[in-house]
């Protein structure tokens, strides 16, 4: 079928090249190997620079390629996966919660948040920032989006600053009856702040998942998770390990 | 807690301009409006044409401006939530099902596909190509890998070819019993074939979905569907409406 279809396309001269670096990725380089610099690999396939760099673009995007700042272009690990879905209907900081909290703090939320939670656009909410290591790799930031009515006996006291103050927080949003909570991905650009975390250029894509947790019939918190999308792959479900990874011989198929 | 961070953070260029520019789309631009072209653009904020490109990357993959060809980058619409997780528990091709069957063939799956499915590698099994539209427009392509061993009564009389042939395939499937489902989401590039039916260019940025479905203690069918990552939030849950997108204001917090 593949092959058909592709002869009437127009193929451009990138992705041709893709397909040829990719079938030498497999046939010469192993994981974590150094590729050879630009000029080289232009020379090496007779093409420009600008078109060796768009091809290096889609495999970086695939997941095949890792470029890295003072290190150069590697070959990527597999990617590693990350259970989004499991914990259906339970709070953050529940037990098994994969995320570790950072920090805390009262903060006007963004509009759309604000309108999502139903607060007044000038009222702040709790902030709860947290991180989530996978094989000893920090793979996403969050941000979660609290109300001050989620948790009304949420006192200074008990929660004074940094990571205490974050799990005061999602301690007292447990004492809610969870009624449900929706997700959704899309694609992102890393914000300066998350890139850095998550050490990565800004701007560099991600995957961002909103979760919105329902009680007393309404949105009662919100979490935007940004998670690498170089070393990600996002399962659902109850067996988290769906091993089928977009190798290069998938895609030739 | 944005603020003090970002100061820290040595901020490029193109990632500044990013910030303007999405300001300037808020302030200024209507969703369909055509953007001044490069040129206008880049000496109205003082920066170099390479710099200019990365900053509408970003804007791109962000979901905020398209890129298309013959007309130039306009200001996108908000991205439609396409529901991925609602259909829990049901064969492709079950009542309800968004997706259309476009094709259907013997073909040796992938060397990924064919461990997955537990299949000799050089064995054929079903393929099955669907598409999916939402909201008037195709927004997914999807290669249904289907081991002979799960359609054992298919006979080719029931299935000559084309979308009758993938109907007869998706009818016969539903005989097995359906123990479970798992997914997996990640960033991928689009193949030529997907790109040239999704109206992308090969190698544009997609979603890639990975379905596998259980049944009689293995994988008996496995799903990749691609999505335009450009205009789709993929939704899970029970109710498919999440309407945080990452405006601008959102990314700003």
């Amino acid at each position: 079928m593949g092959t058909t279809q592709l002869e009437s396309v127009p193929e451009p001269k990138y992705w041709h090249l893709r397909t040829v670096l990719s079938e030498a990725l497999d046939s010469e380089f192993s994981v974590g190997e150094i590729l050879p610099n630009e000029r080289d690999l232009a020379a090496r396939f007779g093409v420009a620079r600008a078109t060796l760099r768009q091809a290096l673009e889609q495999l970086e995007l695939e997941g095949r390629l890792q470029r890295r700042r003072g290190v150069g272009t590697t070959v990527a690990p597999p990617r590693v996966g990350v259970a989004v879905g499991t914990e259906q209907h339970a709070w953050p900081g529940a037990p098994e919660d994969a995320w570790q909290p950072v920090d805390s703090a009262m903060e006007v939320p963004p509009a759309a948040v604000a309108a999502a939670l139903e607060t007044g656009s000038d009222d702040t909410v709790h902030t709860v920032r947290r991180s989530r290591t996978s094989h000893g790799q920090l793979v996403a930031t969050e941000l979660l989006y609290i109300p001050a009515a989620s948790v009304p006996d949420l006192t200074a006291i008990d929660a004074p600053s940094g990571a205490a103050r974050a799990r005061a927080v999602l301690r007292e949003v447990q004492h809610l009856p969870l009624e449900g909570q929706d997700r959704a991905v899309e694609l992102g650009s890393a914000r300066a702040d998350d890139a850095r975390d998550l050490d990565r250029l800004p701007g560099s894509p991600v995957l961002v998942v909103t979760t919105r947790f329902f009680a007393q019939g309404r949105t009662a918190a919100l979490s935007v998770a940004t998670y690498r999308a170089d070393t990600c792959r996002l399962t659902f479900g109850d067996s988290p390990g769906v091993e089928i990874h977009h190798t290069p011989e998938q895609r030739a198929s």
